[in-house]
């Protein structure tokens, strides 16, 4: 055959498995999406439209790759992490971080239309992946915590990508927070201050001094603000109890109030799916919620999320 | 700052540099694209409009990246070659390897409903991407005549997803080419055979019984039949000569006969683009063959694709 | 400097971290130790004075690299962990796995003639070293299980050096274990059978039968033999408890019953050593048994050898 | 069998090949070699013994590897080349590069009373050892002339581990060169100047002002001094021609000077060796120069060095 002698060029295609046994976290995020922000008009400081449209191809995510177990999102990034004990392709490293990158913005592009009817998408969005292993439970729940910290407090120029460009991008701005974004378009667009101004002004504010002009100025409450603004969207894999009610099998997202979790943050959207597994009895569904994941409560009701 | 305390988890994240000085080739391949072409009623054995999207979406990712100078595709796959001085995104792997996949993929997403209008897209397709590194320019035209030769003599089974998925997948139905895929689907669709008995009559046929086959039964001269479904996609990025008549900049393709190019195979579709170099004079624009690149007049006709 | 335009070729060494957060397992096997072992007589089925020697290069290299928490050796290879948190070399895969593997051969030659001190080396014997890592105790403990059960139950053609070549290499053979080997000895030495006689008169026997052998035959009762040769050697680092009496300082070795450890097993050489730490008051100090390391009790007295 | 529970563990031995049709430059470096040297009291600026004890190892390590063709060292530091199309343990990065490092410093610690017969050594020596890729043949090249280049124009801080430890450890010292050590230990032992004194002494000067001081006051015309020391060693694997007289089969080394190299430079030492190919005819043996090895007639008139 023709193709043979060229076949050893094959031989240039090293393995590259993922040591097994640690916790895969896979982090997405949107490239250019300041660009992308400014062409299609999004608000600031935060756009309801784009961060729905990253939980649903979020949720699509973990729909179809049922080793996702729990994802936190914010901004333009999502971070799902995947069981210890997956052996989804072989924990090829190319190969998941790839495919799982590929579908999300798939999904992202396929369900743009229906979060913003009235602008087409003008060029093709992308995302980078990369994996990251944790050996241990704690690791991984500190870089859950990391994300939502880094999200309360975040530099726009770091990662914040709708934000203010010329905010100093600096040790010292990281401690610039999402609060700040608020206050700053809270300046800009009601306070119709130039984004030179605003900036001068909140140079050496701290936080009481912020929610003080936020009220003050514009009678925004910091704190009444939606939870997803202000903590981001989590994506939770739950365990259908068997003595349960039988939650409703759906294609359609609903939201309802999910009655097992006290959490007075959780608003919940669900959608119920088999899981894949010899006990056809046991399923899950992913249910989203805006609630704080650094404190033990969200993990502690959920043990089955670190356990393998 | 609440984040300080969790930052270690970054230290987790390793350095992946590729090796300088040598080629990359990317090569992406569809994920379950034999069950999206069932879904969404592909023409067998080859759907142009399919072909025509992952055309669409490679050279926008060549007017996107550059670093790409020549790219490859057949039914869903497609490989892209970054010159080997390339510092895209500091030659980080996955960093790379993921933005290509995601930029590829939402292109493809955007634009399908220019070639499916009446077929609109019912899950998000994905990819998987690789990068294999080759030190030499041996080995990279080596590599594209692997997956042209490959591409004609190729196992329906192994890497065709719109093929026939009860044929052999075996070594020996690595012999089993393209020829077989158009006969199989005359012998099908013309023939009204059940694709068991159809796959029964090719059994042990050589290329030149399949000639006849396809001539005598069906007055099919597989020789006549459109190059791009015979030779694949290569997408070129061609240097525009300073002292040539200055070609259109165009956003909108055009099909235009190339002039410089000898080869009879070549139907042209061609965009013109600055090039970002000091040099503001020098122009490339991307232009689409359907020609042999195994042999050697391809490649002497532009050396500049594998210098640098 | 003329240096200077060469010096791009520094940028072809790409960084190669470890891992943080795991158990670093550094495991080393001697390279064609069956030709050494004949070149330099060594006596079968184990040859008393080679084993001590590996014991004394891997005691050294406990004494050079403190991270070093434990180590099991038996016939030409040998294991050391190194704590999960080790900065060592900042992890540098190469530096470690090399600088270790040089360390213990350098010792090695060094300290032959002590051993060997009528047989000269006649040519430099070399090791191979490869790192491991683990992510949990429970991989670290069974790591170290599966290296003594190994041992116990090794095939002779597949890494214990000084056996006999033509006993099946396969996954039967796997069952063969060091009681094996000195049955066939006997048989050999003893009982001047041809090696190939003796492995026809082993095929197929149990364990039960292999011991009648021994005793009937030879008078040897197997679980008399030296505990070096049955469970290998184990070299920890134990911490000496402030309110103890001080242990002597010494560089010369000393053969004591150690009196914190009440396993018969144990045959305890110590060197001790001062901790380079803060608390100049902790101090470690190297101890060699002979014992179980499959089991909980060894593990569970020395909690700090997984701690961290 | 009870090893069979744990053999799991061998599954995090991750595999990690090096990319096929490349170079692999390993290169190895004294550990700690300063404090080795001061308690061997190597002789200052450079110790013939020593330097001929790693020329030694280094012609050992290329009896024992035919893959190494051409190796070049300098004080603590040797680099070898292993021909691009090598298979060495299936270019296995680990196996390579630790059993590369564990044979040359047996072989360093077993000769070592050759070269030191009255200073026995006191502790065991180590290196580490490093492989890097290179894609072609110019950076091979230029991978040389860099480890050249950099020997005569050393930082003695950065490498040379018998050079005065307080000269800067800076970018502006690596100007410094070997002729700067030489001058240095000049003032230092026959001008019986402290070492801080030598440093004043030479701060600012450059090479010119160098050859006076060591040409004036302690009447040494430096290009006269061994080139050894300013030259370096390079051995290299030269094919035997058939037709020529057979070279001498010899395990002894034998100083001659070699015929076929015109280079005044060459002090030649050869051990003659078969080949192990097909053509039992074809022969090579290492010779040892001092020569140049940054300009083109070395490799000119070696094609064979760079060729596979």
């Amino acid at each position: 055959m023709a193709g043979s002698r060229f076949e050893y060029v094959k031989g240039f295609e090293l393995p590259d498995p993922l040591l097994p046994g640690t916790f895969l976290l896979y982090r997405l995020d949107g490239h250019s999406f300041h660009r992308l922000s400014d062409v299609h008009s999004f608000q600031k400081p935060n756009d309801e439209r784009a961060l729905k449209l990253m939980d649903h191809a979020a949720r699509d995510l973990m729909d179809e790759y049922t080793d996702i177990v729990v994802a936190f999102g914010e901004s333009d990034e999502f971070s799902f992490l995947l069981r210890k004990s997956t052996t989804l392709y072989n924990r090829r490293h190319a190969k998941i971080v790839t495919t799982l990158t590929s579908y999300f913005t798939a999904s992202y592009v396929l369900h743009w239309p229906e979060y913003f009817p009235d602008t087409p998408l003008r060029y093709p969005p992308s995302f980078d992946g990369r994996i990251v292993l944790y050996p241990s439970e704690k690791e991984v729940r500190d870089y859950f915590a990391w994300r939502q910290a880094d999200s309360e407090h975040r530099s726009p120029s770091a990662s914040n990508p709708y934000a203010y460009r010329h905010a100093p991008d600096s040790l010292v701005a990281a401690h610039i927070n999402n609060l700040y974004n608020t206050v700053f378009w809270a300046l800009v667009q009601q306070g119709e201050q130039s984004t030179k101004d605003a900036h001068e002004a909140l140079r050496g504010t701290v936080s009481s001094q912020k929610h003080e002009i936020l009220f003050n100025r514009f009678g925004i409450n910091y704190n009444l603000l939606p939870e997803r603004f202000r903590k981001g969207s989590v994506l939770v894999r739950e365990e259908v109890k068997e003595d349960s009610d039988p939650l409703p099998s759906s294609d359609v997202e609903s939201s309802t109030e999910n009655p097992n979790f006290p959490d007075s943050e959780a608003k919940v959207i669900q959608r119920t799916k088999e899981k894949k597994s010899k006990k056809a009895r046991t399923r899950t569904h992913v249910v989203l919620y805006h609630c704080d994941i650094i404190r033990d409560p969200f993990w502690n009701e959920r043990p089955w999320l670190l356990c393998a």
